[in-house]
């Protein structure tokens, strides 16, 4: 009996045995969320779902319950953010120890329904628990997709320009400064970090314009950092992948509490960016049309010939291999 | 700041706070699972989630992981039968602590989709997570309605009777016979008990039925127990009911084991039988279509005017209160 090694290779089991068996399955597990076809629905549903543990994902004394549930929300919605989904309803399982008190929950809950965590969906339902261990957040979103177009990890072909939105290593910058004991962030760039740690938004809108362009060939969101991330997407999409360093969107400042920024950039996980692939063929017109309010956009790397590998390109050095260093569950 | 003294006071707090606020939720927080309506569908999604935790809801010594799977997944789907819904779709969240085998994860997933277990629900997607304390399983099932019939745990009226499917205190029975020790059950009943413990079915097709056939006012299915669900049911529909206790169809046979078998039906929880309730004009249409392949029913008690007491009636006795003494999360 051997022991598990990667989270990765559970969801091949699960994927290997419980794959897609129903025409209203459009896409089951392996993706940002599931997508099904209710009856003669004009619109496809959208169905994700995240856990977050005391202990592993968040401690108590760094976070607020409003930040939490702020939190937990919105990292379910950036996974219909992913696809292009425009985010409905969810529900909410929460298990508490004794001491919690009836205010907490309801920061916790004002968290989880604030616009910009849960980006318009409504609570409609959850479990409620004692705990023996710890705070255990349980969510699952509800997402519709709009004209059916929805944009999966699969897809992408060699060739294909890879971009991201916004800056990538801020949140892992600002849980730098949390375990580092910083209690009060003094600079604003330290301000900055802990916000997107704690209070990370999902790129909605600019899923949606993305899944609507028809410009895009895949999209997912980074969740565990693009060292994880990205060769999750090469690997559904039948390509491997170069990016470029000096292209990676850093958060330069975080040099400041000595933190390697690029580093982060690449292993730090929590960004809750989008990852997305578009042909070179539709580098205009995406550049021309991309909504100038949105985070800027450029070309961070591309996808080539290849079974999921992603390599790293410096200016007058040999490529390397990208070693997946961001965050796995289930790596000791 | 005063602790949670129970689960009704916050389900409550939540019901005020997020309540219904959208056409496209036909029931939200408070029922067996929630109600939507996908644009321009047919038939209307339900959903429910359910947590279940180890130490709390489950022990590693007294479970298999396929038994494990088994009863979280069908505890789900009793929401759903309750409600009338046709099982469709359910997600799993799974927290595993190191230690955990590969083996045990398959066949934890081989009991989740079990035909008598998840009921035709398939398995779309998850998530996965390293845990420091013990197993936890959160599951999301959705269902489908059928004619967009679907029966709420509200509109019961006075002068309704009131049935339950199958036998209450079976689960109990069960759970008592793991809490004294024994490993081997030896009796044929003793086998049955802990089989009801340990891997419930759902009441699909009877609650199926009973949503098509109109002659239903409300339903619910029976998890924490009588003393505690009936109430809640009562309370919903804005009555009271009286419970004639010669009519509680218990499991007799725990009597061999030191049991109080009455007492087990009343407040052993985890039956997940449906409890419903039926005008009295409609009795005799009821009795006499109801299938012959399901559980027999007869009435165990009636709805009266009231604000959500339960009365138990026993014959040349005072009529009393039932106390609350079912299985509370929160009390202590």
């Amino acid at each position: 009996m051997t022991k598990l090694t990667g989270e990765n290779r559970i969801v091949q089991f699960l994927l290997d045995r419980y794959g897609i068996k129903s025409p209203a399955i459009r896409k089951g597990i392996g993706d940002d969320a599931a997508v099904i076809q209710p009856r003669n629905a004009d619109e496809y549903m959208l169905l994700t779902t995240d856990m977050l543990l005391e202990g592993i994902d968040f401690r108590q004394e760094w976070t607020t319950p409003r930040q939490l549930g702020f939190k937990s929300i919105a990292v379910n919605i950036s996974d219909l953010a992913a696809m292009g989904a425009r985010p409905r309803f969810f529900t909410v399982s929460l298990a508490i120890p004794s001491g919690i008190t009836e205010r907490w929950i309801r920061e916790f809950y004002s968290g989880l329904t604030e616009p910009n965590s849960a980006k318009g969906a409504l609570l409609i339902g959850g479990d409620l628990s004692y705990s023996k261990n710890g705070i255990m957040i349980s969510i699952t979103a509800l997402g519709e997709s709009t004209n059916r177009r929805v944009l999966y990890r699969s897809g992408g072909r060699p060739g294909d320009l890879l971009y991201v939105t916004g800056i990538l290593g801020k949140s892992a910058a600002g849980l730098n400064l949390r375990e580092t004991g910083c209690i009060r962030p003094r600079s604003r760039s330290q301000k900055e970090a802990i916000r997107a740690h704690h209070l990370p938004e999902a790129r909605c809108e600019a899923g949606k314009w993305l899944a609507q362009s028809g410009l895009v060939h895949c999209m997912m969101d980074l969740s565990d950092g693009i060292s994880m991330d990205l060769p999750r997407m090469c690997a559904a999409s039948g390509v491997s992948a170069e990016i470029r360093l000096d292209k990676i969107p850093i958060f330069p400042e975080s040099r400041m509490w000595n933190c390697d920024p690029l580093e982060l950039a690449l292993h730090g996980g929590e960004d809750y960016e989008l990852l997305f692939a578009v042909p070179k063929t539709k580098r205009q017109l995406l550049e021309m049309n991309y909504p100038s309010g949105f985070t800027k956009i450029t070309p961070r790397g591309e996808m080539i010939r290849g079974e999921g590998t992603v390599w790293v390109v410096e200016s007058g050095k040999r490529r390397r291999r990208l070693s997946e260093l961001g965050y796995d569950h289930f790596r000791s």
